[in-house]
């Protein structure tokens, strides 16, 4: 068997693979600002399943993206989510990326509740005082505790991405977030990922680079 | 609509994830010493189409935990990657995570060459006097320059972990690997991702960590 390489710059492999998504996604999704989200998520995972299951609430993009250029910070459930966000992009317009999973304070209160450490992380997160963005790629039971959280007014985020992978309570997770008033974009499902997360996060970082 | 959470504690989510996964598998893989891996990166991904793109060289498994028992070290094409490893179990073994991808000396190379960053970080891994394990999650043109470095006699790894993820030479450049008498683990296909690396390193770990 032959096996032959397709010719493309390295500066050009990133424009190259968006040109492929959009021609095969086919007029599937709308041309409008939630496009690039979409086609970000695609270009991480090469699953087109995320053309119909990215959810979307009433004018997100817009409000992430002040959100982000008031200095909102990112908190995510996992470290490789924290390592995926282009963390110099979002420190221009002054956020930070937290994560708080491997917190000795967090596994303790883990263990005296007996709930997760993203549970914990959450609650720690609460006390923050800045303006937050949720990336949650990993842990339905973050979901579950900002759903908790945001019910006792005990926070209010900018923006939550619920993109948690899984089989036990991911589904019901991210519905629960779609039944709140919050800026929401969940990947309906039992698909996600840490590395969708970051997507979601880079593709809103990056609209805002496009803009200056 | 009512939502209704399954009732399962912090510490039995992921068993109760991996009964999920066997059940939904129905027989479809063979409970061999690779079943452990393909569940593993379901587990990551929700993504069922693995149980039948991942493909495995004669013996890879044993080959593999060998090699980290001897303290192989692991070589990754992402931060991500480097931050979904479990780095602790590999250290029991006395190998370390290297990701080169964010190295001054790497990004000056990749530029002279006119190269992708990944195959410059390739180009530092094969100087390297250490056992090697590769996990690439995302960049082509790493599995691509692994190739020529295997032709060229200048790298022998211990394994090579071909998942990554997208549109240009993402196929192409998994068959190379596959077309040499290397150990791998491919994800044939677009799919892969940091992820599914991360996630077949550490399945290899786990398994190691029941051994003792």
């Amino acid at each position: 068997m032959k096996i032959e390489l397709e010719n493309v710059l390295p500066k050009d492999i990133e424009k190259r693979s968006f040109e492929i998504i959009t021609k095969e996604l086919n007029g599937q999704i709308a041309e409008d600002e939630k496009a690039s989200i979409i086609k970000r998520v695609i270009h991480t995972s090469a699953d087109f399943e995320y053309a119909k299951t990215l959810m979307f609430s009433e004018q997100v993009v817009k409000k992430s993206l002040e959100a982000i250029k008031r200095g909102a910070c990112i908190v995510t459930d996992t470290q490789m989510g924290k390592a995926g966000i282009n963390k110099k992009s979002l420190a221009k317009f002054g956020g930070e990326v937290y994560c708080f999973m491997s917190d000795e304070d967090v596994a303790a209160k883990a263990k005296e509740n007996k709930s997760t450490r993203a549970t914990a992380s959450m609650d720690k997160a609460a006390l923050l005082d800045r303006e937050l963005i949720f990336a949650i790629g990993n842990a339905p039971t973050a979901l579950i505790r900002l759903y908790e959280l945001i019910q006792e007014m005990k926070i209010n985020p900018a923006l939550i991405i619920g993109v948690p992978v899984g089989f036990v309570n991911v589904v019901q997770s991210k519905e629960l977030i779609m039944s709140l008033e919050v800026p929401y974009i969940v990947a309906r499902g039992r698909k996600g990922g840490s590395n969708v997360a970051a997507a979601i996060c880079n593709a809103l970082l990056y609209m805002l680079d496009e803009e200056r």
